[in-house]
């Protein structure tokens, strides 16, 4: 296998070069030297798709709702990415849910690119390699890039940061707990999902959803988060439901962003986020060179507990700036 | 008023004086001028308590166990500090849950000192702060210091990397998606309590919880998560359960953490998590000089909008390290 240079890499991905796009976010995945090379010549190939946001908890069926949004944009001939954020547990070592990707309709178009992507740990947020991702994709030429994580702390956060759109799966009966837990985040999710509609209590838990939307209040002009009732798992199509009203919510929220020019709110959000990440990055990366890697972090801590010093007269002195 | 400087104020401190420690850690909270000056001198009065970190969903009834414990150590003589980490949403503006902590029957005691803090946001984990006011209440002679947090993110990751001590607290009928969500977390709390033993389906609940550790597996000589139920809220003091049996069980802990020098790990643990944070707030804030407060931050977000530049860029030419 040739060894290709940064710019010949992105010259490839850019024409939609499927083999070289894996081999690239693998380097970039895996922090690479030429990583940041890469991710510059790819920046300006990238930031036009429409990126959709996909979270809830595990077994709501995301996996299955986002198969289907495939399905439809592909229908209407759109290139889609897909970046399935992986939840393994850096304690149990093993996957949190067993529910995976059932994306094996769709790994043979050459229109979708799926991929998986770790997580940074349980609920330690989006790693900085599912952003360069999304870039890479789009430099693919995607014109949506789908991103699902579970639904479950900062990932979700950072997902509605970066997202132009972002739907919340929830199931009927998920207690009251989980309900609290998500008070904030359902009114900022612009499309609430009630899947698996066909099970008991589904009516009462769709009511609790748009009451709970209703009572938080939006300014005018303002997307009022919608709330659709979907069955995104049966034996034959048409058993399903919802999928056309969200394919059109979807499509309706899109239309809103850009009608308002709350697209270029969107816009500023993603860079910014990335922009952070990018930073903090660059910053840990200056705390292990100067700490970890010649085990002076190791004194230091030894020296804090014996009293010796404290953590802001080591920062002063490490980071002398 | 007269001005203390951070030496008289820390002097202050030290002798248990609650209002000036009151004083002290609203300057820190606030990240007030002198408030590295007080940390620095703080540290050297710090590190001896013990940090019982209280977590769990919303309604679980952290308080009023935290309440109990309190009180059981106020009868073995124990200078006990709370930290309730208040769970704010940043998007809903308000309280995430209805529930607060019931106190009262403590705040006179001049050997408990009770202290709100705000948490960094929805899931954002436990901010500096809140490391601070622990050393301040250990400076000021506690012998315990309860943290309790709401466990819904990164908060609960943060409470268990400086706790000594950290107890989970469930309730019956949580439901599939809280208990997946929790798999990780269960087998790294030291405690895991059944509250609301007295609630249909407890028995089922209690087992699940002890299933699910024992499923788990630990080397030899570690600590295995213990499950205690309990019933933390009665009319009568009578009508409590496990209680006693809770103290037993954190007792028992704190002796094995002393008895294999696993207390030693937990020292390093809190500070080395404590250095991690000074240092970010350090480097947040070069960020925040160097960008934001002069307009910067807006202009390199829409040069990357634009395909000027990218991120990555931009960090090599702010961060030149």
């Amino acid at each position: 296998m040739k060894k290709l240079s940064a710019a010949e890499m992105v010259e490839r991905v850019v024409t939609g070069d499927r083999r070289i796009a894996a081999r690239t976010i693998t380097l970039v995945e895996n922090e690479m030297d030429e990583h940041h090379e890469i991710m510059k010549l790819i920046y300006p190939h990238s930031g036009q798709a429409r990126i959709i946001g996909v979270t809830g908890v595990g077994g709501a069926g995301k996996s299955t709702l986002t198969n289907h949004i495939v399905r439809k944009l592909r229908g209407q001939d759109k290139k889609v990415g897909v970046i399935v954020v992986d939840p393994s547990s850096p304690f149990s070592g093993g996957a949190l849910l067993g529910d995976r990707i059932r994306m094996q309709s769709h790994t043979l178009d050459p229109g979708v690119f799926i991929r998986s992507m770790a997580s940074r740990g349980y609920l330690g947020g989006l790693s900085k390699g599912t952003y360069d991702v999304i870039r890479i994709m789009e430099a693919m030429g995607m014109d949506v890039v789908i991103v699902e994580t579970l639904g479950a702390g900062q990932d979700e956060i950072d997902l509605i940061h970066i997202a132009g759109t972002c739907l919340l799966v929830h199931t009927p009966n998920m207690g009251d707990d989980i309900q609290a837990m998500k008070a904030g985040i359902m009114e900022i999710a612009d499309i609430n999902v009630l899947n698996k509609a066909d099970q008991e209590g589904a009516d009462t838990s769709f009511r609790q959803l748009r009451n709970s939307i209703s009572a938080a209040g939006f300014e005018a002009g303002a997307w009022v988060p919608k709330v659709i009732a979907t069955v995104s798992m049966a034996a034959k199509l048409e058993d399903l439901k919802g999928i056309d009203e969200l394919m059109d919510t979807i499509a309706e929220h899109d239309a809103h962003l850009h009608a308002g020019n709350h697209i270029d709110r969107v816009r500023f959000a993603r860079v910014e986020q990335e922009l952070g990440v990018v930073f903090k990055e660059k910053m840990e990366r200056k705390i292990y060179n100067e700490l970890k890697s010649t085990g002076k972090k190791k004194e230091y801590i030894n020296s804090i507990i014996e009293g010796a010093t404290n953590p802001y007269s080591v920062s002063d002195e490490v980071l002398n700036f």
